[in-house]
């Protein structure tokens, strides 16, 4: 099952995909749909008027949740290229809600930024409650996957030691097209996932490199505080971000980003410039 | 004037202090209260029914909003004292709203954790939506200040880089015991912030001593994101925590500690063991 966010009538509304059609759910949102017990029923069996067509619906991000996780240095072949030991524990920080961006929207470059930056991610949701949660549970507990471009300010990334004030620029972070449930794709352990910046390839690597999976993360989350359905986890990027290339290289307005994950589709966006 | 959130017949109501006692006002937190254009004077004025007394009542977090961003690095004297040189950039981290812990509750220890610290901070209440602001502006949206014990695990703030984890246990951020609206304590140039531990000064420091202001912060804050009525911004702490003494120190089962800042309040919360 493919599950989106559709803009619609000024509000929100969960969706289904069904062939190229979406089908509006009874629900404002994926995260409101999976808060719902019963919401997997609801999701397959529920909606009835045809919504507009995947390709030309106006996609919000997939989910919007309160905790959005993310997780650094996760790749194996990344972390052994910069030369650096595999970490015991994943590297945690947080994005607020509102960092959140249309799958399809134009990404702003923001002004006070001269170095923004992509990163392809494999994203996790969360389908039910979590705390204190084995990874057996924790696998249970996965809602699916969807994509996401962890864009990150890296000039502002690196003013301190904490990433945070990099990673919270307000609707920079696309997420998308649509959540893929275990079902099409699996427990993603084997997905590639690639990053284009105008067509050119910049990251291409494999969720099999990833060093804590899915579940590991979810559990080790749930240690220290309760993940609600919806709650978003992006696991982290593979190597060939732009700040390590030589010379580096950063987003310009105009160019078109796209982060895809296989099986579940396309963050695409069109760099603007931010109006003075 | 001084508001407080008191938990009250299964719910939470807002609340404003006068002399001893608190009034009921019609909003169920001080974050509602605050989203309301008219707030200053709906809850200088509103209300009708006596509400329990300020010592007796049962107090929530004062605020609990979506966003609470901390400040760490903050106190002159704390990063000379450890051979730092004067930081250009505030360093930020963020902890999820579900962190935050009533100003009298019970502090439970998380059985995961070896290492529980205290932390004393100025509290930081927006009170108006701020988006790109000036220093100027940022001042005048100020609600008001509150004492929060940024109460950290240091080992697992310590496992990587990033302090996340050990930031975003559960319930544990005493925060209250009121916010005080800067006609009451001005804009907290010159407060007095201390901590204790079972009567003992373990921190003691003047907010005249923070690197960057309150409304520097929020300034800052502001050019990334939009800060909204509600949301919390922890200024950072003095010298003095547990895990700098020779030998550390950290908080055991049966202590009571306490962060109190003049002309606001403590908050005062007693250690239990989790139970396994």
């Amino acid at each position: 099952m493919r599950l989106a966010t559709v803009r619609i009538g000024g509000g929100t509304r969960a969706a289904r995909v069904e062939g190229e059609r979406l089908v509006l759910l009874d629900a404002p949102d994926v995260v409101s749909l999976l808060a719902s017990r019963r919401w997997q029923e609801e999701a397959a069996t529920g909606g009835s008027a045809d919504g507009p067509a995947l390709e030309e619906a106006d996609l919000a991000p997939v989910v919007r949740p309160a905790r959005v996780v993310c997780v650094g240095l996760n790749y194996r072949s990344h972390i052994l290229e910069t030369g650096r030991e595999l970490p015991e524990y994943p590297t945690l920080f947080a994005k607020f809600p509102d960092t959140l961006l249309g799958p399809r929207d134009d990404l702003v470059l923001p002004a006070a930024s001269e170095r923004v930056d992509w990163e392809a991610e494999l994203g996790v949701v969360v389908g039910r409650t979590l705390r204190r949660a084995g990874v057996a549970e924790a696998e249970a507990a996965i809602a699916g996957y969807t994509a996401v471009n962890d864009v990150s300010m890296r000039d502002w990334q690196r003013r301190t030691l904490q990433w945070f004030q990099g990673k919270n620029f307000e609707a920079t972070t696309p997420v998308g097209p649509v959540l893929a449930t275990p079902d099409e794709v699996g427990q993603a352990t084997d997905l590639k996932l690639r990053c284009t910046v105008d067509g050119e390839v910049v990251q291409e690597a494999s969720t099999a490199d990833l060093l804590f999976g899915p579940a590991e993360i979810l559990a080790y989350v749930s240690t220290f505080m309760t993940l609600h359905p919806g709650d978003l986890v992006a696991t982290g990027t593979p190597g060939g971000v732009g700040a390590a290339r030589t010379p580096p290289v950063f987003l310009r307005p105009g160019q078109v980003v796209e982060v895809s994950l296989e099986g579940i589709g396309s963050v695409v966006n069109r760099c603007v410039a931010e109006a003075s």
